[in-house]
């Protein structure tokens, strides 16, 4: 896999793109990418034997997030997409000093996203422990000249990893964070009416949310966001073209640090289909 | 800490109890071992980068708790609790392969206590996916003819970190696990009067299982029953003595693989004392 760089076919190869998760919430990016990117190859990476990095340290995340980067280099991509909130907000820069690629964050797509569509300039942030604490969503908002209330939502990942999606413990657990996120966006004198989902786990449980908050707030997941984002970028990469070959999976590597039954169970639930193969990679940790 | 086999003054120092788990709740296995073997030193390893264990494949738990049985053993530890149910029930003969100490699981001890309880001979383990898919405690049950229930209880662990042990929100998980669980039994034609708490996390939850299973249910820890069995195994060690000290935190040494911040706060919930120091160590993963 690694030759591709010295090929001289490789100009006309398809472009290879990288997505980085410590799990499987990612593979709701690569959903949303599919039918975007009709002609990419693409390479998917979900760290499993060490996540949820959601509760980690910087150093560690960091660590973990740069020999993921660089195993996916090795398979020749030429664009890598964090598809995971957390890396990307407390790994992005080490990744970028490491990897000879072009690396999109999920953040940085998810404040430009509400920078477009709030119009009170104030927004929520749903996410992990750790990406909360790094405080990047408040700074990439700060940027667009939104202000922002980011709360930690630490059971939402393990309630839908548990497959209780529409359960009323769901339910009451999501209502106890909005309730606490609201009275804190109150004692700091905001008013959001955009709400962005901080973690790749938290768009399965959009129809839930939808019910759960005011009618007109507008909810954005980091999918489509990212999704958006990569097409526009793809035009300026240097080996960037369409092949024209369907959105199918046959164009799609799995490879995953933990077990590949589980990733093939849990990671069809995130795809929206099933997954058949899933290569076992030993990343040393 | 490495010369202490080859120093002469070995036979007098105190004996080195290594107690290991992936992450903070093999500090309630700690919290019982203190007073019970007042003369031990003790080298508690949270290896809490790679943690949960819980959700994770037999090969990837094999490999993290061997490195932390070595690292224990490289700091001179004369015996080792495994007090992580997972490594326990899915790397007790690894580990035990690689060390060179007598080596206990909180599985066998949990199994002999639960013979010793149960007059129907039956037992219902609540446990992690894990350890529930492992059969460890089942095996170790039927060793003492006793018949068990296994019932795997995923979101205890993510509720009691973000330390909602007395919230309507447990109480209603832990109901519908227990309902599950009984449904289970009736099938299996098991009528259970013992519960086995199969994670060192649940004790956290005691109040709240008294409240909720039927009354006459003895529930086992397994952090009680190890320090009583090794308090029973340690006459039989080499360098096996007491010498007198209180049964305070001075004589315990604690290590994790990330943030000494959340394990000084986390960890201190789980020993019910604070915790001062903390080491942080790359294990390389």
């Amino acid at each position: 896999m690694n030759d591709r760089k010295t090929s001289d076919a490789a100009k006309t190869d398809p472009i290879r793109i990288g997505v980085f998760d410590s799990g499987f919430g990612g593979l709701t990016v690569l959903r949303a990418l599919l039918p975007q990117i009709p002609g990419a190859e693409f390479f998917y990476l979900g760290d499993t034997a060490r996540l949820p990095y959601g509760s980690k340290s910087k150093a560690t995340v960091a660590r973990y997030a740069v020999e993921s980067a660089l195993l996916l280099e090795s398979y020749g991509a030429d664009y890598l997409v964090i598809a995971c909130n957390t890396a990307s907000a407390l790994a992005l820069d080490a990744i970028r000093s490491a990897a000879h690629m072009p690396v999109l964050g999920v953040i940085e797509t998810g404040a430009d996203s509400a920078a477009a569509a709030s119009v009170s300039r104030d927004v929520l942030v749903l996410a992990t422990q750790a990406t909360v604490e790094s405080h990047a969503y408040a700074q990439a908002c700060a940027a667009h000249g939104l202000r922002s209330v980011e709360k930690a939502c630490p059971l939402l990942v393990p309630l839908i990893e548990e497959g209780w999606i529409e359960s009323p413990v769901t339910r009451e657990v999501l209502r106890i964070y909005l309730e606490e996120a609201r009275a804190a966006a109150n004692e700091a004198g905001l008013a959001p009416d955009t709400v962005l989902l901080g973690c790749t786990h938290y768009p399965l449980l959009r129809g839930l949310l939808e019910e759960t908050l005011p009618k007109g707030i507008t909810i954005l997941d980091s999918a489509e966001t990212t999704a958006t984002r990569v097409r526009r970028d793809l035009p300026a990469l240097p080996t960037a073209h369409a092949s024209g070959r369907d959105a199918d999976l046959g164009r799609c590597h799995f490879f995953a640090t933990d077990s590949v039954d589980k990733f093939r169970t849990l990671g069809s639930r995130f795809l929206g289909q099933p997954i058949e193969r899933v290569d076992l990679i030993d990343l040393g940790g």
